[in-house]
């Protein structure tokens, strides 16, 4: 209770049931004195649980938006600015999906019709917010915007597919969109690399499991769970992060800099 | 004369006149024993001089390839194997476009669908490229595919616009595709991120004049020339670099590693 | 007065007068709960008005350090815990000094006398310290030490001299550290990129005033001030950053992702 | 033969026998037409075979020469131009040493004197070297200069121990003094980041064998060895890569960009 986000307005994208990275960053902002919108695609709230995520968090109101309609994030935005009373403090993004994946398709094998909408889905929906927020005017100076990407921008893991590319992409809107809002609103976009996380859409990927306990084996801290990097969100939110922009920020107990362990021989002799 | 392609067969994309840096790849890698196939889109080609280049390359064949269509691209790959008698050793992707650029469009306004385009045409076209020639089996083992790219895959430089985004795309590709292509037969795969160069598609974007002195005042050795660009591609083609693979090489006279010149400010000074 | 530090024990290093990032450190650090031990060289002690820092921080222990000893940090560790009563959660190493800048040398006139003298001051100095902390066991599970550095570790700003050299080390010990103290302890080791700060030491570098402005112009955000590098610290020292470790983290207003602004050249026409 | 260093004048360092890099660079130079000098530290020149591998490579000279004295650097630097007729043109710097790893030292229980040697031989060595041949006004216009380091400069590999540092120290001097050679002489100074290999000096580390395996398993080309290592030193020694400075340049099979491949498992699997 260190009322961190006291009186600040955000909107929280992708909360699909508690083991969403989003539903825990909803808790831990509620906790901390923030008021916000919830927001899903319209078939994901479906099958989703939001409706009670919304209450434990004082009865937040959700507003469901498909991320690839230019309307859709319009409604969204013009909507959160009415309800929370005024412009926006921040929004997390936490979206993305592959269509090859689903597919079954192999990523020497993608079909690029899906490609492009996984592209879209995934990357360009971050662009499409931003522009949205930034043609709108809707936030506040100072206002923090993050979105959820994953170290596969940097490095091969074979299994993560088409996702990879697309988490380049969206890391590379933070960048070049975070200089065009920056200099006019000094409004911040950054990302959070995570850990594998064993979310819904996570453990959806091929072989999670293994791969999961290779990262932990690899991380000196282990993986960074999703209440932990919800912690971490809340932090680039709140005015004890105002200067950090445009970066790429691991959170991922050292992952992204361990080269070798001898965990990882361990972890392989235990699994035999 | 060194020999260093001698034996060697390639395809290289986007020559369009003598400013083109693929115009001098195409010289150099004739000038070292190498066959290739010159590629343009159609409409490129009817503007261009190609023809020329082509007949001073030992009358070099040229294949048109819209490379936003599947079809245009296996037609590119199995024509080219049937000229050039055999599996290709080394490929140069040098094509890029941007839509909202050409529309005028601002990057805080872009029209997602000019978007999808500029992706397609930028960057997928290298997936297409790669998935193409890995599922005709078109390449010989140890083959080297080169594409080109900016620094604005890092860095924001404002007037790139979309490019730089699709630029990070194109590197991912670069990256993931280059795993799996090492893996089943030692092709590697790496982008070029050569210096600011005022081809024909370079100094259409706005500010070129400016943006390349202040990045020639930068780099201690001043900015990279077309020919110089194209004596490093020959050399990633060539059997000299053979264990590099799926990385991003930076051909830019220092630039990517320097923060601050005094040049800077001299340059500054003789503006006025 | 969010308590985000209340009931952790910690050492600041680096306080010599209200321009120091590590006094205001220790401002908010006290502000937010904490108790700690001051620390700086004994030299430093006598030309700075660490003395009036301490009274506004509760009488917080001031404890002098020549870091390039061993048996000085020793005795810091131990004096430390006694007067903390128990083991250390956050470390702040703010701690440089340039041999050859302060005889004048030149980057290609190095001596290496000097130049031994300042990595040993200015990087082995936090190896020292980590070394010291693990093997007396002094740090609390979870604990999280940060050392300052600057992007000259990166790339090449030709007034930092031999610091840059000194950053790169010292950027390198926290992640070598941070492996060892991660596994062990869950301690997290991270650097603070921060943006030219005009403290003592800072303003020192020739020509600091023409880069801290050229800095500003590029920095979407402009250049971090000392007081929001200590908020970026604290949020560090908290638990709301437990998974992050090994890291460089640029905190400087977008520095770091920018190639290039048009601001930079409106402040060189108005230089004349 | 392709004569791509015909005319060229070298300096090489650290030709200890076959298994050394620096020995196949030497063979690989003398194939391509350059003369050369060959030199290593005193005590190397009394265990090695040096003189076996001057004799193959057209009775190349030996200049011996402890680099961590001044004197002795001065004087490797005007005998080679007095030996070669002029003014160098290339120089391999192959040179590494860890007292602590000799003294069976943990890296968290470093002897502080010793980790001041170790970076005097393996780090300001090459400071040394570049700054005494900047001096004497040594090298050619457009000359090369390379470093051999690892990726321990980027990411923790335990058994690396204080090396790691080391390297990070040495790639910052390329950075740092490549910027100035560029500026005054066109002189481009870079490092290259080899995969491990079964050099005297690599297998001496703890645990090399499994190291290696594992590097190899990740890697999409396999682990690169000291003979493609050295081809690749020849080609940045050479006149097709004049504008790349500054840069530190993977040749590791791709190690440094996969994340994750199932060859590892694999490997694993294989070794019970």
């Amino acid at each position: 209770m260190n009322n961190l986000l006291k009186g600040k307005k955000g909107i929280i994208f992708g909360a699909l049931n508690d083991k969403s990275i989003a539903w825990q960053v909803a808790l831990k902002c509620h906790e901390q004195g923030a008021e916000f919108v919830l927001t899903n695609a319209p078939i994901a709230m479906r099958m989703g649980e939001i409706n009670k995520l919304a209450e434990t968090c004082g009865n937040a109101q959700i507003v469901p938006c498909d991320v690839s309609k230019n309307e859709d994030m319009e409604n969204l935005i013009s909507k959160s600015m009415e309800i929370l009373g005024g412009k926006i403090d921040f929004i997390l993004h936490s979206v993305g999906m592959s269509m090859n994946i689903r597919k079954g398709k192999a990523y020497t094998d993608l079909d690029y019709k899906f490609h492009h909408d996984t592209l879209d889905i995934s990357a360009i929906s971050f662009h499409r917010l931003l522009q949205t927020c930034y043609n709108m005017d809707a936030m506040n100076d100072w206002g923090s915007i993050i979105a959820l990407s994953y170290i596969a921008a940097q490095r091969v893991f074979p299994d993560y597919n088409e996702m990879a590319d697309a988490k380049s992409l969206l890391e590379s809107y933070a960048r070049s969109f975070g200089y065009h809002y920056g200099k006019r609103n000094k409004v911040r976009i950054n990302t959070i690399s995570q850990s594998p996380t064993p979310t819904t859409a996570g453990s959806g990927v091929k072989g999670f499991g293994d791969f999961y306990d290779y990262a932990s084996a690899l991380s000196p801290l282990g993986n960074a769970s999703a209440e932990a990097c919800a912690e971490y969100c809340l932090m680039m939110f709140s005015d004890f992060s105002r200067l950090v922009t445009m970066q790429n920020l691991f959170h991922d107990g050292g992952f992204s800099n361990t080269g070798f362990s001898y965990d990882v021989f361990k972890l392989m002799e235990n699994r035999d």
